[in-house]
């Protein structure tokens, strides 16, 4: 049997691919080697998928998404696959521990994941105050204080994003240069809500049942000492789960970020990508979900034309 | 006083766009000239919202989006815009009927309305067999015929993306040339379960409570007939509601719709284009959506930069 579509990765943007493929007519496998729902189920509280305002946790939010992917017929499996063969022939084989399946198409929905710093607390109060996003959870820190952990600039247009609305926010960088563009770095220091500490890294996070406090260590004089904030964002970059779509030739950006074109294209025919795994200016559940409906599109119309 | 982000549009797309900008702590105005929804409001039925498996109506999504949008600050003004001054500027206005707002950006969100047949029935059956996007509506029309009005290539898609799973579909046009990509052409004279009728406008839809059948007429014989169809999917076109944004020197592309990079930027500082008004490949609600939330990202970077 040759699927049409075979989807890899259940979070948004797969589960949004598979509505997309279901409704055309496809015959859809979507593989995904734990649960459905990607970042989405590590999320607390969901304040910012348009339509769902009544804050839903992220795993509620992704069980109605999954409900939602599983009406159109596509087929779920949880499976992790290995290896990808024929990738740039008419039919692709999709090779998984215990299967192999053929398939026209494949869309990489393969997600991200934020890095971590690896402090003490960071797991604990991840959701509780720990963010990797300013964008989905700043909000929740509004006239409170903020650090914001990273150097790049990301982190500097956290910290102004966050300066906004928040009392006092603090930039924590490890070193005393900044990757950020010289532009954002001066007009963070013009920014008299933002203080920018060089040398500086987090030793644990602390509070009760949210986040209360960073504790920090000076790398150049190893003095510690404490900043108290109600959030944390961690700024230090997105790992791609990109290894199995380089793997079979699947072209990159130079930050292991899937390329596409504006219909979710990748270079190899047959083969596109959607969500957090491609380069994209903004990572959110919204955005994904709207990456797998163009991908699944495309795939449709792909298949229709072969 | 001046407005960080005025919206002009409550579609999916400006209401994302009014929830992003507010989370964002910005000082955001949304002028929608009628009730917000945009097009999702004319839906009878929505299925391919991810999150919404219940099949809500137009209606109900646009409610629940809009709710939440009110959440985070905006002000939602309905009046209709006439002018945009110093569009270039860095600080515009925005001219209504009644008032004048000063703004440091500004998101087009205006949409799109398909083209229209003009034939009788043609609003008595919309959104109850009558379709104007197959991605959208084409599932309902499963396992039976179905109809397809136009030439181009998005009438030709349509029918190969009907022909996987409705039972007979039949292209009417209303000359003998299409528009369409000749191998799409070919494609479809292969497809048994697709039928092209040249020289065929159609004369009026009818049915009991949804569309039964669409008569036509032979604009070279006048011979009328009619054809038994759950479904009708009008593919003559759409027309971006671009008129404001071109006035005020926005770029567009031949058909009229907004020119865009990925950031949602135009090609004037600090004006955003974001959902159907803009060059996109998929117009749908969770693409809209999600255009909103990019450009107000983006429009909040800028404002945060100056």
């Amino acid at each position: 049997m040759i699927y049409d579509i075979i989807i890899i990765g259940g979070g948004p943007a797969g589960m949004s691919a598979a509505i997309y493929a279901g409704r055309g007519g496809m015959k859809t496998l979507l593989l995904e080697k734990l649960a459905c729902g990607g970042q989405t189920v590590k999320t607390y509280e969901v304040d910012n998928y348009p339509g769902f305002g009544d804050n839903p946790s992220g795993a509620e939010l992704a069980k109605r998404i999954e409900e939602h992917a599983r009406k159109f017929g596509a087929e779920f499996r949880t499976e992790n696959v290995k290896e990808i063969r024929n990738a740039s022939g008419p039919i692709k084989t999709v090779v998984t521990r215990r299967n192999e399946y053929q398939t026209r198409t494949i869309i990489f929905a393969l997600g991200a994941s934020p890095k971590k710093l690896g402090a003490k607390g960071e797991d604990t109060f991840a959701g509780a105050g720990v963010s990797y996003c300013a964008t989905c959870d700043g909000a929740f820190f509004k006239d409170r204080d903020a650090v914001v952990v990273g150097g790049g600039n990301t982190a500097f247009e956290d910290a102004l994003y966050l300066a906004r609305f928040c009392e006092n926010v603090y930039i924590l960088n490890r070193s005393k240069r900044f990757r950020a563009a010289a532009s954002l770095v001066e007009k963070v220091k013009k920014n008299t809500k933002i203080t920018i500490y060089t040398d500086i890294v987090v030793d644990y996070f602390d509070g009760n049942q949210t986040l209360e406090r960073v504790y920090v260590k000076n790398t150049a004089t190893n003095a510690r000492g404490f900043i108290n904030a109600a959030g944390a964002v961690i700024a230090i970059g997105v790992t791609p789960d990109s290894a199995l779509a380089k793997s079979c030739g699947v072209e990159t950006c130079e930050l292991g970020f899937i390329k596409t074109d504006i219909y979710m294209k990748t270079n190899l025919p047959g083969i596109f990508a959607a969500g957090d795994v491609r380069t994209t200016p903004l990572r959110q559940i919204v955005t994904a979900a709207a990456d797998g409906a163009v991908a699944a599109t495309s795939a449709v119309n792909y298949v229709n034309m072969k």
